[in-house]
C-alpha cells in the first residue's frame, strides 16, 4: 500500500466523508513515525468537531490508539478484569472505595487512573494522600498486586496507548476536546490497554460534569457502549448526577477518608449509592452475579466482613502506602485551620453548584489549572449541608480546611453563594439517571 | 490588555462568534512571537473553514497578516500606483503584457508575483525563461525601477506579510487552503503591502480555475473588493473564463513570447481581450482614464505607438535580463522537439480542457508539484486550434514542444483527449463574465 498523504486525509474528513481503518490507522500510528505533523493532527482533530465520525470511524481510531502501545497481558488471572471509568466530576472518590469493594467480591480491578484537571478531582491525588502510597509502578508490578491483591490502582505509564497522551495533549491546547468520537477513543484506548473483559462507565451529567445536559451524556454514553463493544468487551454506561457534588467532601485527603467510611459501612448515601450501582454492574459483566440484587447482597456482605477493607490495606501496602491509615484515618494529611461557612439564612437547602465548589478547591490548592501543578492533598471543602437539607441561618453549610485561617476571607463568599436555599424543599435528583447496557 | 489565550480564540471561532480586530491580530502576530503554535493556527484555520469570517473578521485579518511585515513606500512616485491579481489558471501570461502597457499609460505598476504550482503557471517563471531577468530584487531596487521604468517585477520578498507566507505553508499542508476569508486575507495582505493606490483583480472560473463554479468565484470576488474597499483601496474585480486556457500556449517561454506579441499588435484575441479589460480597469482606477472606451482607446495607442513594448525593453534591462528577446523573441529557450498533436476526426472544437492541459504541461515538466521543484522554461504546449475552430482528422490540434520527440507518447493521447470534438459548432463563451467594481 502506498504511504497515504495526511492532506488527503484531513481533506476527506473535511468534506464529510468517512475514513477506512488503514486511513486512521495511518494518521494516528504515523504521527509517532513522524509522517503525521502535530499541526495536521490538529487540523483533523478540528474537522472531526464539525464533522463526527461514524461508529466504525470512532472503533478504528480507538483502535489505533490502543494500538500505539502495549496492552497489559493478564489472561493467566482466572479470574474476570473489569475496570470503572468516570468522565469526572467534584467529589468522586467513587474508584478509591469501588475497586477493593469489587476485588473483594471476586471481580479484578486493574485500574489506571488520572490526575484532577480543571474543576474536577483526579484519583490519583486522592491516592497519593496516603502517606508513602505510591501510583507509579511498572507494569510488570501492577500486574503481581493485581494477581496478588484483586485490584492495583497507577497513572498512566509510557506504554499504554502513547497516541492518546500526545492526541489529548495536543486537542487540549486547540480547543479540539468538545468531541464525542474523540473522547470516546481517549477513554477506551486507555481502558482497553488495561487487559480488561468489561468495563463500566459512569458518565457524569450536570454543571460540575465534563457534559452538561442529559441529551449530551447520553451521546457519549451511547457511544462508549457501541465502540467498547465493537472491540469484543462487555460494556455498560450509568449516567450518573453530577449537579451536586458526590458526597461530602472535595478535597484529596478529606475525600479518601470519606472512601475509606464507605468500606467501613459508613460514607454519605449518595456516594454509597454510586459506589454500589457501579460494583453491581462490574459484579454482573464479571460474571460473578447474574441480577443486580444479587450483586448488591454481595457487595453488601463484602463490605459488613471487613474483607473490601482488608483488600484496600492490601493494596495500600502492597503500593508503598502505610495500611493503618484505613483504621486510623487521623494518619492522613490534615489542615491545620478549620473554619467553618455559616449559612446566610433559614430555609432549605435547593442546590449546591458543584462547578462553583470545585474550582473554589481548586483556588484553595486542592487541584491544579496546568498539568505541571503540584496539589495540597489536605485543603479542601467539607459540605455540612446538601440538597435536601434543611438549615437555620448562622449553621455551617461548609468547613473550609485550610493551610490558615486567614486563607478564609477569600472563599467564604463563594462557598457561601454555591449554596441556594429557598423556603420550601425540593425533591432531591436521584442519582444514577440512566443506565446504558451492552446487549 | 492581558495576554490573549490562543485555545479562547480557536474555541470562539469554533463556536461561531466573531473575533475582535485584537484578538485576531494577537493570534497573527503571536506566530512570530512564539505565544501561537502551528498547531494551534492551522485548527484555527480549520474552524474557519467551517464558520466563515465576517467581513469585519477578514479585513482584520487581512490586515494583522500585513502588519507582520513592511509596507513598500511607493509615495513619493507622483503616479498613481494599480496592480493586478489573477487567482491563476492555465496559460495565463497576462501579467507580462499588462504591467508594461499599463506603466506606458501613465499608471505605475509595482508588481510582485509567484510561482506556478499544480495546474496553473506562475508569472515568475515565465519571467526567468528571459535570459538573464533576476525577480529576486531588493525593495529598495524594486522602488527605484518602478520610478524610473514605471512598472518591475519581483517576487515576494522575506519582508512582505511573512505571516501570509508561514500560514500559506500549513494551510497548504492541513487541507485549510479552500477558506474564502484566509483566501482573502492572503491575496489582499501580500498585495496591500506593495504600497498601492487601487487592485484589480482578475478572478478566474472553470475547470482550470481554483474556484471551478460561478457561485464560488462570485463570492471570492465580492469578498476581495469588499475587504479592498475596507483598506481604503480602490478595487475591481473581473471573473474572467479559465474553462479553456488562456491564449494559445501553456509553458514559461513560450507563453513569455506570446506576451510580447501583444506588445506588438498581435495575440489571440481572449488574451488581447483580457489584458486590456484589465489594463483598462486599471487606468480607471488610476485615475488617468474616466470611461471603459477611454481606457481602452489609450492602451491600444501604447501598444501601437510602441511605447508599451519600449517600457517592457526596459523592464527587462533594469531587472538584469537581455532586452533584445522582445525584438528577437527566437533568443527565448526553445525546446529541442516539437511534434504535432492530429485531430482524430473531422469537426468543431467545442471544449478544451484547461486543467487537464495544465497538467500534462506539468507532466511535460513546464511546472511543479512542489514548490521546491525547478522548471524547464523551454517546454510546453502550443494549441493550434481552440475552442470553436473547425478542424479536420490528421489536421493539428497541438504542438507539443519537448526536450526529445521521444518523450511525445506520453503525452500525445492526455493532449488529444483534452480536446472536444463535435459535428456543430459551438458558441465560445465571452471571456469577461462579470465585473464586480468598488463603490
Amino acid at each position: 500500500m502506498a504511504a497515504m498523504n495526511p492532506v488527503d486525509l484531513i481533506r476527506k474528513k473535511r468534506d464529510g466523508k468517512e475514513l477506512s481503518r488503514a486511513e486512521l490507522e495511518s494518521l494516528i500510528l504515523g504521527l509517532a513515525e513522524g509522517t503525521v505533523l502535530d499541526y495536521q493532527l490538529s487540523a483533523f482533530c478540528m474537522a472531526v468537531f464539525f464533522r463526527g465520525m461514524t461508529p466504525a470511524e470512532t472503533a478504528a481510531l480507538t483502535h489505533a490508539m490502543l494500538s500505539s502501545g502495549a496492552v497489559i497481558d493478564l489472561s493467566e488471572l482466572p479470574r474476570a478484569k473489569v475496570d470503572k471509568h468516570s468522565t469526572g466530576g467534584v467529589g468522586d472518590k467513587v474508584s478509591l472505595c469501588l475497586a477493593p469493594l469489587v476485588a473483594a467480591s471476586g471481580v479484578a480491578v486493574p485500574m489506571v487512573s488520572g490526575r484532577g484537571l480543571g474543576h474536577t478531582g483526579g484519583t490519583l491525588d486522592k491516592l497519593e494522600a496516603i502517606p508513602g502510597f505510591n501510583v507509579n509502578l511498572s507494569l510488570a508490578r501492577f500486574r503481581t498486586i493485581v494477581a496478588e491483591v484483586g485490584t492495583c490502582m497507577i497513572g498512566q505509564t509510557p506504554e499504554l496507548a502513547p497516541a492518546d497522551k500526545r492526541l489529548y495533549a495536543l486537542r487540549d491546547v486547540t480547543a479540539t476536546v468538545e468531541s464525542i468520537p474523540l473522547i470516546v477513543a481517549s477513554i477506551l484506548s486507555k481502558k482497553l490497554a488495561e487487559g480488561i473483559d468489561a468495563l463500566v462507565l459512569d458518565v457524569k451529567v450536570g454543571r460540575g460534569a465534563f457534559m452538561k445536559t442529559l441529551p449530551e451524556a447520553r451521546a457519549l454514553a451511547e457511544a462508549l457502549v457501541s465502540v467498547g463493544t465493537a472491540a469484543n468487551k462487555r460494556v455498560s454506561a450509568l449516567l450518573t448526577d453530577m449537579s451536586k457534588p458526590l458526597g461530602l467532601t472535595i478535597g484529596n485527603a478529606i475525600e479518601t477518608r470519606e472512601a475509606f467510611a464507605v468500606l467501613h459501612g459508613g460514607g454519605p448515601a449518595d456516594l454509597v449509592e454510586c459506589t454500589l450501582a457501579l460494583g453491581s454492574e462490574m459484579l454482573r459483566l464479571g460474571g460473578v452475579a447474574t441480577t443486580e440484587d444479587e450483586a448488591r447482597a454481595q457487595l453488601l456482605v463484602a463490605i459488613r466482613s471487613g474483607a473490601a477493607a482488608r483488600v484496600m490495606e492490601r493494596m495500600i501496602e502492597a503500593q508503598g502506602g502505610d495500611p493503618r491509615v484505613l483504621e486510623e484515618p487521623d494518619r492522613l494529611p490534615r489542615a491545620e485551620a478549620q473554619v467553618e461557612v455559616p449559612a446566610p439564612r433559614t430555609g432549605f437547602v435547593t442546590a449546591v453548584d458543584a462547578l462553583e465548589l470545585g474550582l473554589t478547591a481548586v483556588s484553595m490548592g486542592a487541584g491544579r489549572t496546568r498539568a505541571d501543578q503540584a496539589v495540597d492533598h489536605a485543603v479542601g471543602i467539607e459540605l455540612m449541608a446538601t440538597v435536601g437539607s434543611e438549615i437555620r441561618a448562622g449553621e455551617p453549610l461548609a468547613r473550609l480546611h485550610l493551610r490558615s485561617a486567614s486563607h478564609a476571607p477569600a472563599f467564604l463568599a463563594r462557598v457561601t453563594n454555591a449554596f441556594a436555599i429557598a423556603d420550601a424543599a425540593v425533591v432531591p435528583q436521584p442519582l444514577v439517571i440512566e443506565r446504558h447496557l451492552s446487549r
